[in-house]
């Protein structure tokens, strides 16, 4: 396996400010914050891709962001709001291959946003587009819950 | 109640393009995609802000876009990569005031990305900061999961 950061901090062998942890999913604090209080839930179990996280694993992360989010509201941190940031995959700009998601807060001026492509602000697909999509995905999607 | 949209997709008064739905989370296609292939994830409930989401709503939230991630990537459309985005609050530039979370491809040149502050590139808090946000965040967290 390559060397992975968040698996030597979950062993010990590399330092981490933990917030939570128990056999499925942890929460410490990014050491480059987008801004203070930042927050990275992970998978125990070394997952590099979501496609190597289970459904279980997936839900409890969002519990933890979630549990996360109300924590962050209550404290002396600078929160205005709160967003959540997963990247998965190279191209979605991933950095560290264990799967992570980030749960940051926010307050007005702070500097952060989002870049689009010029196509965003004009295109609209129009609804039968929509629809094949959805159909497409539907058919693709694995039975839930 | 405020007119919401996401609640008039839900009950049918107004039209989208499903891609599942159970009695407690749905998701279908943004209007507004960042690529072709962007899904809305939410829960049924009205739920303006992640403090009215339940820790259940929120696990298959996630359980749904985990889900829809798979099948992003196993479609035809376009998709390198995926990242989830949420946003809690207008601080965090949510628009719509019913919870969502975006799930949407990603591949190389599509033209997104994150703007950072100056502060993002330099900030490294100290040790000690970061243990101290964790131990607030700690005695903050409501017990899990």
């Amino acid at each position: 396996m390559a060397y992975c950061i968040f698996c030597d901090i979950l062993s010990g062998k590399a330092p981490a400010s933990f917030i939570y942890r128990d056999d499925l999913v942890a929460a410490f604090m990014d050491i480059q914050p987008v801004n203070l209080g930042h927050v990275l839930v992970v998978p125990v179990r070394h997952a590099p891709y979501m496609e190597d996280v289970t459904d279980e694993e997936a839900g409890f992360m969002m519990r933890l962001a979630h549990r996360t989010t109300a924590a962050l509201r209550a404290s002396t941190l600078q929160c205005e709001g709160v967003n959540y940031f997963l990247a998965d995959g190279e191209a979605a700009m991933q950095e560290v291959f264990h799967a992570h998601l980030h749960v940051f807060p926010r307050f007005r001026g702070d500097g952060f946003g989002l870049r689009f492509s010029e196509q965003y602000y004009t295109r609209r697909p129009p609804r039968p587009e929509l629809d094949h999509q959805a159909a497409e995905l539907r058919a693709l999607l694995s039975p839930g819950p």
